[in-house]
């Protein structure tokens, strides 16, 4: 509290005449009025989710993303809209995944061998996905006893006697005491990245990964999985949080086997693109403030809340700076990264053009938290430019107040991350997270999930975020 | 700002010695985890929703209701557990609503008589409830012409010359620019509440009213409305804002007609009971901190989010308090309040007692605006009672801060409004209010309208609320 009231009473010394808080005020108030009458991110959405559909960096659909939004930059007055090429991996699901379990009847000792033919065999298929850069099994599949395990650390300390040949299994539920469902994810996600590689080193065939989601349902949840060079490479599936308790609980009393088939296969590199549209700023063009999100996502579901909803944002601070006739003083960049799933590669692409031509992001704000109603944003900066950035909020504060946004140091974003070294601000918008995970890389992030004024006031919120920077700049 | 800026310098002289507060924030800490983990909350809101359903006051839903959450309480470890009578209207809204409208295509001119033997007659059968309280057609029905406005005083102005024997159609939308989705819904409410009577005093036969919702969709929303005994009872239905909006449409390039059919009824006014569960407190039992939400809805859907929300709340701050074997400094009561849909006879009947007593409620905590991810809290109390409550609540600053709770002056709740002249604080616990309005009143207000982490959230947020005020009163 000390802290917030040291920097209240500097807000109030250094605070913006009452004029311009009144100005800033009315047009913040003006962006509010039109986003939510006016704003089209909710039908622009309702098209990259159900009309192009999940848009894996290297696909067809992401190249129709790449199109569709450039489409949209170049219907709006800007002074200049291109793509970006950048080096994405490609990566493909093949055919469906088949993972089913079977275990006998629990009369039957432990030591019992157990054979097909037994005639109190039980199974089930499981409600399964391949993780993204997983190797396929092929038609043949993979077969054996399956070992549950928490952790990655336990892996070495079983080591290959335990391990050998066999199915693990990693049912590490992430926490639903943290309140911020990031934190939970962050906490739990360890297994889905890292597990293949660590299980193969100690010589497991494969792995099952309980879904990173708080909710108990039968959606599996993909995400990036990362081999390490260094071992065998072995097949790696997420199976449904419902599937994986019941899992759990059959273990607790029996051996269960599991025979997986996938078809999943990694293809050579693909050029791919950010979409990119500029509006030059009339006073100091030098200074940038980019806003954007990442066009891609994984191939199932429509990728509305991750991260649809982020680029639809992002297209309409756009639109609504234009719809009120707003000239900005800074350079504001709008971009659509390629590739944020599985590689960054788009994110890498654009800081290595951006710091080779000597370019300066006063501001980059990224949306890849989803399109539910905003709570804030977080930051990161030197602790100086922050301490100026924190003292500017808290001079607009009775500005934000209204819409009851914090400002906190913490993350930017995956894609803006490597502007690091332009000593900027990389802002992250952070709508609420209780929800989030509940979607996060299933068949059912599709724009029935997202509510339209939840996604209109977002846009609305980044609007003004990006108007008061770019009105006020840094003291 | 300066205000702000007043009551935090206050704030910081007297804040809490830093050991408590680490004790305070440790303790909420202890109650998020437990709610999130461990809180019935969602359970009891699925049996509330889906195993009871719609209970409106005077129905025998609302009856079992009573018996439910009683005997929740019942096993509670509380001082005592008991019914208090209330009288509440009793009305039904017998049959399915049949709301047909008829219209001749485009070529035929406004003067026209129409005939329902006129072979280019379209009709189309709109989604509409009855409206509470209102009276029924029988099968007879009514039919007229419909004449679409958009506010109550015009109907003065056009009078009855205009008005005689029409079917008025209110259709002035809820204004999609307010922040809060309940300010919106103040805005526009008066059409459905006063509508039929203004109507009625010029002639009219019958009202349809838009719906009050910020969703374009087929879902009507019923809801209370009063006539005034002066002018003739007319029929009184909402329709969906979808077939608003078609309406709306069709009737400005003809005229177009409107046979209307329901069952509503109001019977003589029955018994029916608040169920209050009472834990005493140990150092000023005569201090009373109240929490509470309405047990009555409406009788279409599952009155989910309005308000079992609130009830399932009220039910985990007892049941959090208890697992975390916490003894109340205060008197902790837990209200279900009865008919707050339709006559507050609940409210009236608790407030009536509790003011016969000389009680004094040192808090009156309302949760009736859903089951929603909290955003804060609102307060109503004397200027140097809220003074005290806010220095108060800034000194628990960075306790909230975690959490992003607000505290601001405004509305407590219907319920609790009663107790006003006791003097203490009504506050009203204030979930995020953007999809409130897309359930509220309808037959989609069901338990899968409910996000579980949301309820529990806002479970925990009023659990740490009393358990702060209990700890520290006001100074």
């Amino acid at each position: 509290m000390i802290k917030a009231l040291f920097y209240l009473i500097l807000s109030f010394l250094l605070a913006l005449p009452i004029s311009a808080q009144d100005d800033d005020a009315f047009f913040i108030k003006k962006i509010y009025n039109t986003t939510l009458q006016s704003g089209k991110c909710y039908e622009r959405l309702h098209y990259l989710s159900e009309n192009i559909g999940g848009r894996l960096a290297g696909s067809v659909e992401a190249q129709s993303a790449v199109e569709y939004t450039k489409g949209i930059m170049q219907t709006m007055d800007m002074d200049s809209v291109w793509l970006q090429e950048c080096e994405v991996p490609v990566w493909q699901r093949g055919g469906e995944e088949e993972v089913i379990i079977h275990w006998h009847k629990p009369n039957l000792s432990k030591s019992k061998i157990l054979k097909s033919s037994d005639h109190s065999e039980q199974s089930k298929k499981l409600n399964a996905l391949s993780l993204g850069n997983t190797i396929g099994t092929g038609s043949t599949g993979v077969d054996g006893e399956i070992i549950e395990v928490y952790s990655l650390d336990t892996l070495d300390k079983m080591g290959s006697t335990l391990l050998k040949d066999k199915i693990v299994f990693f049912n590490r539920p992430m926490d639903p005491s943290q309140i911020s469902t990031f934190s939970a994810y962050g906490g739990a996600v360890d297994q889905r990245v890292y597990g293949a590689s660590r299980a193969a080193k100690h010589g497991a065939k494969a792995v099952l990964v309980r879904s990173m989601t708080l909710a108990q349902d039968d959606h599996p949840h993909t995400g990036v999985s990362v081999y390490d060079e260094a071992f065998p490479k072995i097949p790696a599936l997420a199976i449904s949080t419902n599937d994986a308790n019941q899992l759990s609980h059959l273990l607790k009393e029996r051996p269960v086997n599991v025979s997986i088939k996938n078809y999943a296969k990694n293809l050579p590199p693909a050029t791919s693109y950010n979409v990119i549209g500029e509006i030059k700023g009339s006073e100091f063009p030098e200074e940038i403030i980019l806003v954007g999100g990442h066009l891609d996502s994984w191939d199932v579901g429509g990728g509305a809340h991750d991260d649809g909803a982020g680029c639809v944002h992002a297209l309409d601070v756009i639109e609504m700076l234009q719809m009120l006739d707003y000239q900005p003083k800074r350079t504001i960049r709008c971009v659509m990264f390629m590739n944020e799933e599985n590689g960054l590669g788009g994110g890498k692409a654009y800081a290595n053009e951006s710091n080779a031509k000597g370019e300066y992001h006063l501001a980059a704000i990224e949306s890849d938290s989803g399109g539910f109603t905003p709570r804030g944003f977080t930051c990161t900066a030197e602790d100086d430019v922050f301490k100026d950035f924190f003292i500017n909020f808290t001079s607009f504060g009775d500005l934000f107040s209204p819409y009851n946004l914090y400002l906190k140091q913490g993350g930017g974003g995956a894609d803006i991350n490597p502007l690091k070294s332009q000593k900027g601000l990389l802002i992250g918008f952070k709508p609420d997270s209780q929800r989030y995970f509940d979607y996060h890389h299933t068949a059912v992030d599709r724009i029935d999930a997202v509510n339209e004024r939840e996604l209109k006031m977002g846009a609305a919120a980044i609007t003004s975020l990006v108007y008061l920077i770019d009105q006020h700049g840094l003291r």
